[in-house]
Order: structure tokens, then sequence, then C-alpha cells
């Protein structure tokens, strides 16, 4: 579905992850951090933060550190997260709403351009951030004119397959499904699936350790 | 914060993974699936599949694969997601109901028994699934008589550290976060924080290679 690429999947998921505790200490004004430091607060073991930043050639100094700076417009450039990426979002309910809202897209440059529902009561109204609620009648001929690249969904379950298939007719490539349901697509259509529930599992486990 | 474990954090989040594709894999009845298919499924690559779950013993049979039921119930039993969590949830804007909401919880034993907020035109609704929402005035009382273990963020970000200090506060040692905030917590109090943009980071990266 995919180029073949030599860096890892879990590699990418995991300096993407790396990129958030350095975004807080360069607000902080902290100019080094050690991989020790950088693994404790990604709660990785710092062999791993070593070997994943080898894959993009040399950013540390042995025994100083890295560059809080550097590292972090590296991480961005690797991960094309230095450039604006334009999104279109499925179904308006409380989770997308929630989408609209939430400060880590726009921050990171992912800005919704367009939010559509199905439901006629939705359609016209304003968001707090201004966009306002389209049509997903009118998906395929809006994402060609505002050059939609991320579809989102957010639908009810029972509407995600549908959603996918507008989204894919539209010729959008790329699709981020926050249902709890397996999609359907073709070859070359890129999806990543969202489970909130997976991030419990992860703290019910470490939990149990402790108790 | 967490007591030594053998096994990396790392690994205790991919097994959470594979679990997904296993329940569909069991819905649809299949009852053998390769460690090729399953690395396919979740993508990864198949010798970490296998490295993975070889932390937790010998599942597998060589060349044949493994049993998808037995090998969903250990991974069941490892991330002891056997048993019932319940869970409280503060902040009932569009991300609290979206979260009240989501099927995916229920499903893997993560019961919500309240839900809280701070606004007294929200005080007093009930939700969908039944529960009323309760004043976060009520939380230490209510976590406690309730046995709440889990406590989940869904407040403003300029509301999320004085939730979590109440959580803290109610005894809960335990919190998921979904507010785009770094939260302070002591030693003991274990956190997950979530952040929707790091899958979109991956999903970029994939996508400006397709390109």
């Amino acid at each position: 579905m995919v180029k073949e690429s030599k860096i890892p999947d879990a590699t990418i998921e995991r300096i993407a992850l790396y990129s958030r505790p350095l975004e807080r200490l360069m607000e902080k004004g902290e100019q080094l951090v050690s991989s020790e430091r950088l693994a404790e607060l990604c709660n990785v073991n710092p062999a791993q933060v070593r070997k994943d930043l080898s894959y993009f050639g040399e950013f540390g100094v042995r025994g100083i550190g890295y560059d809080v700076l550097d590292l972090l417009k590296e991480i961005r450039k690797i991960l094309v997260s230095d450039r604006e990426w334009k999104m279109g979002i499925v179904g308006m309910g409380n989770l997308g709403m929630a989408l609209a809202e939430n400060a880590n897209f726009a921050k990171r440059g992912y800005k919704f351009v367009a939010a559509f529902d199905a439901d006629p009561q939705k359609i016209g109204k304003q968001l707090p951030c201004g966009l306002v609620i389209q049509s997903v009648e009118d998906l395929k001929t809006l994402s060609q004119d505002l050059g939609i690249e991320v579809g989102v969904i957010a639908t009810q379950p029972s509407q995600a397959q549908g959603a996918a298939d507008m989204l894919i007719e539209a010729g959008i490539k790329a699709i981020i499904n926050f249902s709890p349901v397996q999609l359907r697509r073709p070859k070359g259509c890129l999806l990543e699936n969202v489970d909130f529930s997976v991030k419990l599992d992860d703290l019910a486990y470490h939990l149990s350790k402790v108790e």
C-alpha cells in the first residue's frame, strides 16, 4: 500500500512521539536533551531513541546530547510536518466537533478546511472555528476545489464505510478513521485507525502491576 | 513510576494493537493466523510480532501460525483486559460526550461509572448511556463510593490540571489525558496522554512518500 521504505513504521510513529516533549522543552527554552532524558519523557528506552534517530543521520553528540531545536526541525522535516496538510472531516456529532476544536491539529499544520454531515439539521451551521458544515453530497466537488488531502472519519459506526467510499471517490488518498469500524479501501489509499482504547490497555496493564 | 518489568512498554502497546485485528478474525470465524498476516494487519514486520509474542511464552506453531482464540485469550490475560475497569470522566463537552459514547471502551471492559463537569448547566443532565452528569465537587466522594480506578480527562486545556489534581486527591492512581496539556502528577500516579495528531504525522509521512 505504501512504497517500500527502509524506515520501519514503528520508528516513524515513535519519531512523531519524540517531537511532543521536544516541543515542550523548546517552549521552556532548554537547548540540549540527552537520549536518556528524551527516552524518559517518552516512556521508551534510551537505546531505542538512539536507534530510531540513527535512521536519519547523525544528530547527537556523544556524552552531550541533542540540540533541541535542531532535532525538532529535523524530525519535522522527516515527518513532512513542516508544511500544511488540508483535511476534510465527515461526521459532525460530538466526536467531529471535538476533533474540529482540537488545538493539537492546527498547531502541527493539520488544518480542517471543510466539515461534512448528512443531517439536514446540521448542514449550514457554523463551527466555533468558523467553518460551516457542508452536505456530504458536496464532498467530491468541495474536496477537489479546496484541495483536501486527508479525510477524517468521525461518523457513527454504521456510516463510516459510506463516508470512506465518498472520500475515496473524491480522490482522497489518506484517511484517518476514528470510528470503531474496519474499513475497506482500495490499494493505494492510506488508512490509519485511531482506537482510544489501545492506550487504556497499556494503562490497565501497568496499573495491574502496581496494585 | 511503574514497578520494574522486563517487558518493554513498546511491546505492551503493540500487544494491545495486535488484539484488534485478532478480534475481527475471531468474529469472522477464522481459526489460525500466521505472524506474517497478523503483522500485515497491524502494519509492523513479522519478526517484530514473533519477538513481541515470545516475551509471553510459546503461542505459535512454526509454519502453521497462531490459534486466533488462544492468542486473543492470552493477550487479554497479559493486558489484564479480561476484567472490568471502572472509569470516571471529567469534562462533558464534545470530547467527553464522544468518549462516553465510544463503543470500543465498553467492548473491552472499560466502563464509565461516573461523568463529571463543573458547569451548573450540564450537571444533572442524563447521557445516552444512562449516566447523569455529576458536579466535580462530588468527585472525591463518588470516586471512592463507586471504586473508580481510572480517571479520564476531557476538559478544556485550561481546566486539565485542576481535573488531574482532583482525581489524584480522590486517590485515583491512573489517568488518561485527552487534553493537549502536559500534566504534573506525583510519583506513583500513572499517566497516559492521548494525542490524536501523532497518527496524522504517521499518515502524512507515508502520504508524502506516495506523492
